[in-house]
């Protein structure tokens, strides 16, 4: 086993260790319960609740979304993996308050097999659990087939529309409805140029050839589009613009979006801003218009260098829910 | 000159595009006025103004902590350099509303020589400015000679507080005043692990021997404390804490802080988050409260590696500015 160069203790327990740090963070606002899961402290009785999760090592989401007009809790896995349905059990316990609870998280088939034995475990305790998936990655299965696509950073205003809709939302269903719509209006790609590191093992997260870009790489390695040589941020930002608005979701001239550019991790902001400098004008000669744009570091996969776009297309009702404030460690919003 | 691996275009250009960049992030919000400087759109008349800024290459900051209860504007160096007198004072003139400006930056013998002229040179225009610096960096000299001090992560609760302040301030004297009290109220201390790459010709920005930490050593790699083998973060924590309770402040049990762990560049959220794990029952058992934790990317250099930990002790004065909202690229609370 490799030593890792990472700021850790054991390895092995870097899940359990950086929740309880998340815990921290959060002063007071949340707690851990179970296993390896964080929820809000006053969840009012009577609300709707929402539960986000997935592996860890990705922060700040999953858990990090645990918020004021977010969510009401999150189900941690190991380092990339999914939750076991024990954990899930238990945030859904936790959150519930009588209404039912909303699963929300990325499709990979660890985190569905997972998640959905939980549910089946919560509903023989007469709790109503819905799912929806985030499937945003467009570089993952064709249109035809978005039940094969992967959740990436999209996630991230897809859990605050729901959030801010999770604290107006009168039934479990009219949330489901309303989670589909911000998923169904979201679409991301990404690029990968380097691996992060394994935590346990300090050995690299995929293999990626030195000068290579991988478009559409997932998070973790995953196949994409395919891989091209190093190019100038100008080349690559209309690349990933195109493969967005090939897609099946029209954005059409007039419409209105929230534009989120994601680092994977080790890539700096200041790498994101000079991508933002050339996607913006590519949006306004279409006539998009950005309601809000988000540039930082939301869904990583460790110290992996590489970067995300992501767009969501707002309609009237959408905006009311966006421009609901929130707060919480990956996402504030005044 | 090596090819880059960053995304960016013209290595040399990465400061202007990133600016660029970073306007567009402010979504109408802010403007870019003259050669490399961001402000606020709408400062009202008779505001006292507040300007910060320094080197390119650090973001989110300086020029992310232009926003609401915040900075003014931001005059912005070349990466890793302070900006020169001309672009202080095009910003100088673009905040002022006549009650004067409040130039808060890092302490750099580089920044103060650029912005001491440009204050000049506004003082000839018939604009009063004043200066306070900001060195919060414990192991950069004795605190006997805080002068010499640098200026690391501690400027965000700083820049945040001054921010509050500035929207009440009803004199250039009184923001003075508040900036100052911030100022002597923040210690922060840093370690490395590994450089960052210059954007312009893909060099490290320093040299540590590989399995060694740098303990509070600079954003750039200037000398600190010295170094030391790599070590769990358990063992890190108390040693950083412990540089910080040691110094000339006192942080007496009962009193209240705002907690900072950031992030260097590539350390990951999941290593701050272990820190934090590992800080605060450390802090509890000196009685210290910590009012607020802020965990994140804030004060960057490049992809480097490592963190820092910054103590804001708070009265019930410094409460009250930071509990006030503020909304910026940098830095957003609800």
């Amino acid at each position: 086993m490799k030593t890792s160069r990472k700021i850790i203790n054991e390895p092995l327990k870097c899940a359990d260790e950086l929740l309880d740090g998340l815990v921290e963070a959060y002063d007071g606002d949340a707690r851990k319960v179970g296993e390896r899961s964080i929820v809000m402290n006053h969840i009012p009785d009577g609300k709707v609740a929402l539960l986000v999760g997935g592996g860890s090592g990705h922060e700040p989401i999953y858990h990090g979304l645990v918020g004021k007009n977010l969510a009401d809790g999150a189900a941690c896995g190991d380092i990339f993996a999914a939750p076991p349905p024990n954990i899930t059990l238990e945030a859904t316990r936790a959150v519930h308050r009588g209404k039912g609870v909303l699963y929300l998280y990325g499709n990979y088939a660890g985190d569905v097999l997972n998640f959905d034995m939980a549910a089946e475990l919560a509903a023989e305790e007469g709790i109503e659990v819905r799912t929806v998936l985030i499937w945003d990655d467009v570089a993952s299965a064709p249109p035809t087939e978005k039940q094969k696509r992967r959740g990436i950073a999209g996630l991230v205003p897809i859990v605050k529309l729901v959030g801010a809709a999770a604290t107006l939302a009168r039934s479990l269903k009219e949330l489901e409805h309303m989670a589909i719509k911000a998923r169904d209006n979201t679409r991301s790609v990404g690029v990968a140029t380097l691996a992060g590191s394994i935590p346990a093992t300090g050995e690299p997260t995929f293999e990626l050839a030195p000068g290579m870009i991988g478009l559409g790489m997932g998070l973790h390695g995953e196949k994409g589009v395919g891989t091209m040589p190093f190019c100038r941020a100008d080349e690559l930002a209309p690349k990933l613009l195109e493969l967005i608005l090939a897609d099946d979701l029209s954005f059409e001239p007039g419409c209105r979006v929230v534009l989120l550019i994601n680092s994977l991790g080790s890539t700096t902001m200041m790498e994101l801003l000079i991508v933002l400098r050339a996607l913006k004008p590519l949006l306004r000669v279409k006539g998009i218009q950005v309601h809000e744009t988000l540039v930082g570091h939301y869904a990583t996969c460790q110290e992996m260098a590489g970067l995300s776009i992501s767009l969501t297309k707002l309609d009237s009702e959408l905006i009311n829910l966006w421009d609901m404030p929130c707060s919480s460690v990956c996402f504030t919003k005044m």
